[in-house]
């Protein structure tokens, strides 16, 4: 059973606002509840179709609901066996870049992309990102269920990227259209500490950020296409960093 | 001017049945119709809201329509100012992949997923795909703005997959999530000639291609993803392939 109330407060959540006054966030589908409730976010209730979650885990407040009543507290196009309510965890400052890898977002707008870049950063072993506040939302749906459980796993931090970015020690790669190409620079595979910094989708990184980029590099292109999408850049990028020729 | 017959028509080009029959398809925004009135592809008509198109493009038939109008035509969330009819070139026998670099696609059913490989692929410098008969249209309105342009650059073949990479001499690399990481086995770079392989967004390579494969291929995971989407895997691939180090 899920009550009125409950539903208008779970499609509260799907707007930022409410999200930050009340930090919790929804999480939709099997595989991403699932990745919730073995992960060290606090899940607060679940509201499901299939009995089996109950006894898988028992630990947690679980309802069962029609598929109808699951369809209207979706946002998914098509609705699927579980949705959960989880808590957003409390915001830590962003770690300084010495020792690790960062991915550094600029301006980032489209949910799927932000989603994207999380998922792409944890299968590269990021160890953190570091995001300017116009980026979008992590808790944002459609950037939760883009991530594919890497939400869970990867921190993400907003904060003024030029503060930051000004405060580190740590070698900035930016990409850039303008930038050396991939290959006629040295690099130490795989890079263990750096700054990767990725721009808007269509403006790229900011003018006022540019100068605290120590090395700007681009994507050699072999063809005619003009861009990359920003999370296609950012995984070739981490790829050259990360993944030696033998 | 758009008339209610030109209506019905441009949005029965949105199915692939009329499509193939008519062998016309569409091309949405300024940007697209660009490149395609500056590509090899033969347009039929044009209708916009902006007279500027006019002056610039003298050898085309080109009609002035109103914002509604447009919206009605269009596929696109947000219309964009111009709309194009254009003509499905003849289809062609797939090339051999003999000095050349093909990425053979096996099932890549989301059209978003087809058009952004036509565009990494262009990045890339591949001669040519090579598609199974169940991947998504090259003409599906939603894969022709994914290619942003670039499938007016790249031939894409639609083939009997297992027939064409049977016949073919080349290396076949196939990205599989139980191949040889990527830097564990030798690759003369940038690879000139070779057949990289992607199978479908969830099920992979079909079994009853895998034994063509003669180099299976992983992206080594440095993270806790348990995947990466099939775009992202082909550009990681391609970069790996094409980017030496320095």
């Amino acid at each position: 059973m899920i009550s009125k109330n409950e539903l208008k407060y779970i499609q509260s959540l799907y707007h930022k606002k409410a999200r930050d006054k009340e930090k919790l966030f929804i999480v939709e589908g099997p595989k991403m509840v699932e990745e919730l409730l073995n992960s060290d976010y606090e899940t607060i209730k679940v509201w499901t179709t299939s009995e089996t979650w109950l006894a898988k885990y028992p630990q947690h407040e679980i309802q069962i609901i029609t598929e109808q009543q699951l369809a209207a507290a979706s946002q998914l196009k098509t609705a699927h066996e579980i949705l959960a309510l989880a808590q957003i965890p409390a915001g830590q400052p962003a770690p300084f870049a010495s020792g690790k890898l960062i991915l550094a977002l600029d301006g980032i707008r489209d949910p799927g992309n932000m989603g994207t870049l999380i998922r792409i950063a944890d299968w590269f072993g990021v160890d953190a990102i570091v995001a300017s506040p116009d980026c979008a939302d992590r808790f944002n749906p459609k950037v939760v269920q883009a991530t594919m459980g890497s939400l869970f796993r990867l921190p993400v931090y907003y904060t003024d990227l030029i503060a930051y970015l000004t405060r580190s020690k740590t070698a900035i790669y930016g990409a850039l259209l303008s930038g050396a190409e991939l290959g006629t620079f040295s690099l130490s595979v795989p890079l263990q500490e750096a700054i990767l910094l990725i721009g808007n989708e269509s403006s790229g990184i900011r003018q006022e950020v540019l100068p605290l980029i120590t090395q700007a590099v681009k994507i050699p292109a072999f063809g005619q296409a003009e861009s990359l999408n920003a999370a296609i850049a950012a995984a070739v990028l981490l790829g050259h960093f990360k993944i030696p020729h033998k």
